[in-house]
């Protein structure tokens, strides 16, 4: 590893959290950005009048030749870049420019970039390049159909630049709204939801991708996400993946890549778009992976190892801070209920001002099981003060209440019986599980029955949640319960007949595999039981038998 | 959350990393160290001039008034700083300062310290003030026996003014050794182990505990800490932490404490010393829990709600970066090795110059289960030039290699007959487990033939671990072999009989729960099942009955 400098075009949050990452491998970096003291510029005291940050716009040539000159990696935190300055840079030096600035050519023009993945054969909706006039958008309206995604080919983001024309009448109103610059249209893709991975590229070729995460919106801007992604279609992630890295591979030049892409009803994916660096979608890293995406991307461009990208937590989600006004006191109020909540980080920028739609911070939760992280979600969305009711139970349903006698809409155990006849024998189960805080689903499952339910039951079993149907049994404890003559490959286990308080035991034990605070609440619990005996062999002792 | 300012006395790695949490919450820190680079001012760009650091020493009076007038709130990263400033600043300004210069006065002298705690009736070995002379010293001998340790009552750390006198001969080299400062004196404690906790306390007396670790000392200098501890005994967590908070209670003000013990070989747990700041074995807690104790510390001395202490990983340990020569080249070795290792997390302090001896660094690994996090961790000591093979093998052994017919020495499950006639039919559940690469023993627990062991077996299951016995089973799968007719209390599941192929399976989808890799693996062998059997119909298809 050279003791190379780094460059950075851009000094916001995603260049302070790739600066705080070159900290902890002592990596120097020197920022380019407008003023003294932009986001990244904050973490990074030059240690050396060489390593001074450059003062100026990341677009601006000049600025970007100075940088040029102090650093020997040039990377950045953002694709609307001057590539013709790269391209000068890249032919007269011999630094090293990651992404390469072709790939940022290719990327930075949202038209291009379609057209060079369609050319390598990547899942994408249709879409045409139009010009910004009715009769243009009129053609492609009758071809694509209704509604159309009008979009600007250049310097879009977070839902700016985009125009979603349901209606023909609205076709003058789209064009004045995006204005005069290049534009080309997309056929609407009627997803369910929308996805997202990161994949990390080295300058040789290799790829490395994160877990699929999902991606909620609100008014366009990246609101949650969630990781790992939780699906009926036990292929889903690795078709995901393998697309993400597809993709990732047809560009040159090392780094992370943020592939964002929507998932229709019958699960098919497509690409919606890319970008060549540090991704909103990939925040959650930080704490809740092996390897974090900036350090990954350090990695990457400084042709170092790429880093595991393995999830090092059962369940995460990352919730943005967003500026509701021009004051800080919706982010603080928002910051103090995270601060009395286990399991989240709060990262704040260091923005000088607070404004509307600004993107002012982040929090990540980690949990150790989907419930106990919408548990953790809830109360940080209901700080915002423009969550609805709706939206708060929609991402952050409040569990069922232990006892109540409904299922979890999060569980982690499932117990299920083959007729309702079984449940005086299940609630003993049901009782222990509440009584160590598990979250469970009870329900009927019938493999002579209902065998399809039955077999749709244990298949989905591990990669089911909430987020897509309510219900996630993990595994081990659903099969418990099902039938004993099952073929070799699908293990079965069965306790003592008309004994489901062991059941419920056997399921808190196996959790534990994976949730340490169980492990704690077991011992007490063992402990409790055995002075419990031990209180009678006294009072045996004192009171006699007889008595007794 | 007020905008307090927070002074910090001391800009070394611990202050470092203390800013580094501090700009995540958008916390202004100013840092009095020597110099304009200290490891700590690297990562705060002052945002305006009254923010500006301070160049002088933590121990110069004038200098530590200066930091006062510029800050809210005054802390530290070390002890030996002048207390007689602190109580000035205290009667004469509002300013609140962390831990409270009485507890450092207490801290800071070993000797005060351990009457302090005595006092408090917390558990100690034995001590004595001796004078710096022979008599005196004599006289300890006399009362405490040998071998006995002499310490410097102050600026003593990483065992630096610390002899252990084996014979009463070596009294006058230990004195001349030590210098003439004011001594203590220790009787021995036979220790096992150094375990240690981290203890948050808030300003009104709140206190969190970490979990507890083992610190392992080469050469008096801490160098590796495991986490969590692994042992026999199922109180032992519950006992030590009890302690540490405790201990941390008598004190005053707010802030993190490290709380070194040591354990006997009757798990008897004795108060070694105790740091008020963070410590070297709280590092781990970046990566590993789900507040870092840098967090903790800045909430707690800002007034901010305590941080969940809870560990987010299964396994985690921390290993200093300590220099060996003047030259930086061999931890960048290890930095190199780290690199290429999953789960690890590479800090460097940024220190300007390498020295013997000298913390320059350190690296968290984390894994899903101690035999992953003990592979992780055999090559990254082997890549230190001074470690031996023993002790390669005695902290990082590397696991029993699948299929070879011998017990992982890190099992997570186990595999245990009632007698050795039961092989044959539990070799298929091993075959299984090696395909998964998941670590097991197979053994003999007989409940009618050594019902003791079965007992111990089942008990210590959850707590045990390499370190402490060669063995650690995980739960519930130790039970599925075990008997059937158990009480109330102890689950125990069973597998259709003579069919262990379906227990490995089982124990492998328990183990997903907390292992996410293997869900994928599951997913693939069932595919694989499948496709076998879909292959199997072609061919019966194709080639007619018969001829199949």
């Amino acid at each position: 590893m050279a003791e190379k400098v780094v460059g950075i075009l851009g000094g916001g949050q995603l260049g302070r959290m790739l600066s705080a990452a070159a900290s902890l491998l002592n990596v120097k970096v020197v920022i380019l950005d407008s003023g003294d003291h932009a986001p990244a510029k904050q973490v990074v005291a030059p240690t050396a009048a060489h390593l001074a940050h450059v003062d100026g716009s990341f677009a601006d040539a000049e600025k970007i030749q100075e940088l040029a000159k102090k650093v020997d990696v040039l990377t950045m935190e953002i694709e609307h870049v001057d590539v013709e300055s790269l391209r000068q840079i890249e032919s007269s030096t011999n630094l090293e420019i990651h992404p390469s600035p072709s790939t940022i050519h290719i990327i930075q023009d949202k038209y291009r970039q379609k057209e060079h993945l369609s050319t390598h054969k990547l899942p994408l909706g249709d879409f045409l390049g139009v010009e910004p006039t009715v009769a243009s958008v009129q053609s492609a309206v009758d071809k694509l159909g209704l509604p159309l995604m009008l979009k600007s080919r250049t310097l879009a983001y977070d839902g700016r630049g985009n125009f979603a024309i349901r209606d023909a009448s609205q076709i003058p109103e789209a064009i004045s709204t995006l204005g005069e610059r290049p534009l080309y249209a997309e056929k609407w893709v009627p997803f369910t939801k929308e996805i997202a991975v990161m994949v990390v590229r080295s300058a040789s070729g290799e790829v490395l991708s994160y877990p699929v995460v999902e991606t909620v919106h609100k008014e366009n801007v990246c609101h949650l996400v969630f990781a790992p992604l939780r699906s009926r279609d036990p292929t889903l992630s690795d078709r995901a993946r393998k697309i993400a890295e597809d993709a990732v591979k047809t560009f040159s030049g090392a780094g992370v890549f943020g592939v964002e892409m929507f998932l229709t009803e019958n699960n098919d994916v497509y690409i919606n778009e890319i970008a060549p660096r540090p991704h909103n979608s990939g925040h959650y890293t930080i704490e809740a992976c092996e390897t974090s995406q900036y350090e990954n991307h350090l990695r990457a461009i400084l042709s170092l190892p790429l880093g595991s990208t393995a999830l090092k937590v059962p369940s995460t989600v990352m919730l943005n801070l967003i500026g509701h006004s021009s004051s800080m006191s919706e982010i603080e109020k928002t910051r103090d209920v995270a601060l009395a909540i286990g399991g989240t980080s709060v990262h704040l920028y260091g923005k000088a001002e607070c404004r509307k739609g600004r993107k002012m911070g982040h929090i990540t939760v980690v949990a150790e099981s989907d419930t106990q992280l919408r548990e953790r979600l809830r109360p940080l969305l209901l700080s915002f003060p423009d969550t609805t009711q709706e939206e708060a139970d929609k991402y952050a349903a409040l569990p069922a209440v232990p006892g109540a006698g409904y299922s979890d809409p999060n569980p982690l155990v499932g117990i299920i019986m083959g007729s309702d006849s079984d449940l005086p024998v299940m609630l003993a189960a049901a009782r222990i599980l509440d009584q160590f805080e598990v979250p469970y689903e009870l329900t009927i499952v019938s493999a002579h029955r209902t065998p399809d339910r039955m077999v749709e039951y244990a298949r989905s079993a591990a990669t089911r949640g909430l987020r897509t149907d309510h219900r996630c049994t993990l595994d081990g404890v659903d099969s418990l319960h099902s039938i004993v003559q099952m073929p070799r490959g699908i293990p079965v286990a069965t306790v003592a007949i008309n004994n489901s308080t062991n059941a419920g035991l056997l399921a808190v034990r196996i959790l534990s595999a994976g949730i340490p605070r169980l492990i704690t609440a077991m011992e007490q619990y063992m402990r409790k039981m055995e002075n419990e005996v031990l209180d009678k062999v006294d009072t045996l002792k004192q009171v006699g038998w007889v008595e007794y």
